[in-house]
């Protein structure tokens, strides 16, 4: 199934399939047909959503929800989204007629990777009822309009008729490949969000003195590269000894950038990432300090402005111990993880209690076409979703 | 005398006067008008240094040669290079008819900059009798041929007559402004170098893995910046412990360089000076092993090649002692530094014994229209060179 979605791309390497298009339509139709095989009832939403339901036996106990996006990267690989639809249709139809009393939707979504548009979530905000229709306004490179693109999978008009009633939803399940090597170093096929991270981003100048670095002695220096050194060695040490953070320096540009100049100015970015906002906060505090630090032990000035800011969403503890009950009961350890990279559980989390199931992928490769999840640990995560549902059997929303 | 100097320049900022140049003769007329009022005999050799010499009383007791460059790099400053012309023949002035037993000469070299032709230090080689007149066949920016720039003012094929005899040369003084910061953060006009640094520089790359910034863990990464880091603040550390020795990282370059992306790969320079080539021997050897400590750390591997050795040369000391007591007996205190830039004084080491004064410049710029030394302190470094050359009267090659 995911051999024959990946064929659906644009001409290249990898995947290549971007929300809106020729591919998008073809990839609904080849999901339409998987759903409509496990029993399922197949619509489409005003935001371009796909869905496909099962009714369950109680009208009373609610929609539990699973599911991801359909869309990828430039050159990705195929796995990331549209394994998370694929999983749990397996998982439906295995379940086959075992009467469930709340009714379940596989959901896959439009768009999340925000690669052809500036915006991305647009079907798990829709149903959030926290979309902007501003963002109906914005033009992908070739100058066509969100509006227009979605008028052919959805209603442009309609999007606020897609938020759905709290009461009426149980949760939302996501499935994905973790891409990152923790499952990997600790050899499970599966893992347990506990929250999708918080993501903060600084940008960084240090600005010291360029001068002539032969003629100029260690103690009178204005080295900005120095202090800049200092403060990337205090991101990762800082980091290293706190629990569910990450930080990089990704960016860093050295001026004037030559072999026998001490270096004037170093321009850099620092980026957090935390499962809580306060430990983010707590990094954030410590990072500071220590750029100050760095920058005054050496006569440099410091500039450092906090350019982006989306805070962490917690996974909901009840759906991360049913999943953890779950796991067990497959005979597997139940690992829990942070999520750093960003998914559609992020916006549905405005909605209805969020979880979501990691699947170990090969050495944490994504977006990329050497993306891979095995046959055997996809097995495992189907098997997960299942024990969920059956298990759930007794819960009202 | 130096404001006149620098208004022979190419148009632009600042002072720009080639070698074998239009500027260049006209400087070499300026210049040999002044020698000529300080009674001094002028000629040219045939590497287009000019010469202006004073006989001594006695025949057989040698010349003592002073002097440094009359070329600037392109929109540099009034002070460096020709000052050091400039300062002795107006010492030589101050002396009138005073007798001295050895002949003294001022020589105004024509290119230490290296910035026309891919080559420096032409004058002083020729006469150490080092020059390799494979240079000859060097080719400027325009085409021309070093050996077609220097007939108008030497005879390319008479170089090898240039070269003097090492027992008639007693010494080579060179006044230089300091090209740093020391003399004026020691609230001193002059000082007396013990050394011309040797100079390393080697090529470094680290390399590591590029991964999500969010997604992989603190411990799992192969942060190839974090290594390099480290041993940023390695030379900073092991260079600020050690006498006489600076070392810089001027240029890095981060790949792929990008916020959310851990870095996988840096390259970067290291340059180590020092006073004596065992020191820096020293210095690399730590700093080598501490390259191989950060990047093992980090599961990166490490490639680091020498791309370029120029040996240290001592100051003579008895010349500096000499310097030493001329200093003293003008009611100054006398500071020895390093000279981390390379002089005339590098090539005349392979001559005879050689001294530098060094003269403060303002906030240590230099090759650059703000380079400033000011008229107290250079009064004070005539000052210092009358006495030397007196107290020398007694002294034999």
């Amino acid at each position: 199934m995911l051999a024959a979605a990946a064929r659906i791309s644009e001409p290249g390497p990898g995947v290549t399939r971007l929300p809106f298009t020729d591919e998008h339509a073809r990839a609904n139709d080849l999901i339409s047909g998987w759903m409509q095989d496990a029993g399922l009832a197949v619509r489409r939403d005003s935001a371009g959503t796909l869905i496909g339901r099962r009714e369950g036996t109680d009208p009373g106990a609610g929609t539990f929800l699973m599911g991801s996006h359909q869309d990828s990267v430039r050159g990705g690989g195929a796995f990331d989204g549209i394994m998370g639809v694929v999983l749990p249709i397996l998982a439906l139809q295995a379940l086959g007629d075992t009467a469930l009393p709340f009714a379940v939707e596989v959901l896959a979504f439009a768009d999340e990777e925000g690669v052809r548009f500036p915006t991305a979530l647009i079907g798990p905000r829709a149903l959030a009822g926290t979309l902007d229709p501003a963002v109906l306004g914005m033009e992908d490179r070739g100058g066509v309009r969100l509006r227009d693109a979605l008028a052919g999978f959805g209603d442009p008009d309609a999007l606020a008729g897609v938020a759905r009633p709290r009461a009426e939803v149980i949760g939302y399940l996501e499935t994905h490949i973790e891409q990152g090597p923790v499952l990997e170093a600790e050899d499970l096929p599966v893992g347990i969000v506990t929250a999708i991270a918080g993501i903060e981003r600084h940008s960084v100048t240090i600005t010291g003195r360029a001068a002539h670095a032969g003629t100029t002695p260690m103690a009178l220096r204005q080295d900005a590269l120095c202090a800049a050194a200092e403060l990337v060695g205090a991101v990762e040490r800082i980091c290293r000894t706190t629990p569910e953070a990450v930080g990089t320096i990704g960016h860093l540009d050295v001026t004037p950038n030559v072999v026998n100049a001490i270096p004037a100015r170093v321009d850099c970015t620092i980026e957090l990432r935390s499962a809580e906002d306060a430990t983010r906060a707590r990094v954030r505090a410590a990072v500071e300090a220590a750029a100050g630090r760095a920058a005054t032990a050496r006569d440099c000035t410091l500039s450092l402005e906090q350019t982006y800011r989306q805070p962490a969403k917690a996974c909901d503890p009840g759906l991360q111990d049913d999943l953890e009950a779950a796991i067990t009961a497959t005979g597997l350890r139940p690992l829990r993880l942070m999520s750093g990279a960003t998914h559609d559980a992020s916006a549905m989390a405005d909605l209805c209690p969020v979880a979501m199931l990691f699947v170990r992928c090969r050495e944490g490769i994504s977006h990329h076409p050497e993306e891979f999840a095995s046959p055997e640990d996809m097995a495992a995560a189907i098997g997960v979703l299942q024990r969920l549902l059956l298990a759930r059997t007794g819960l009202r929303p």
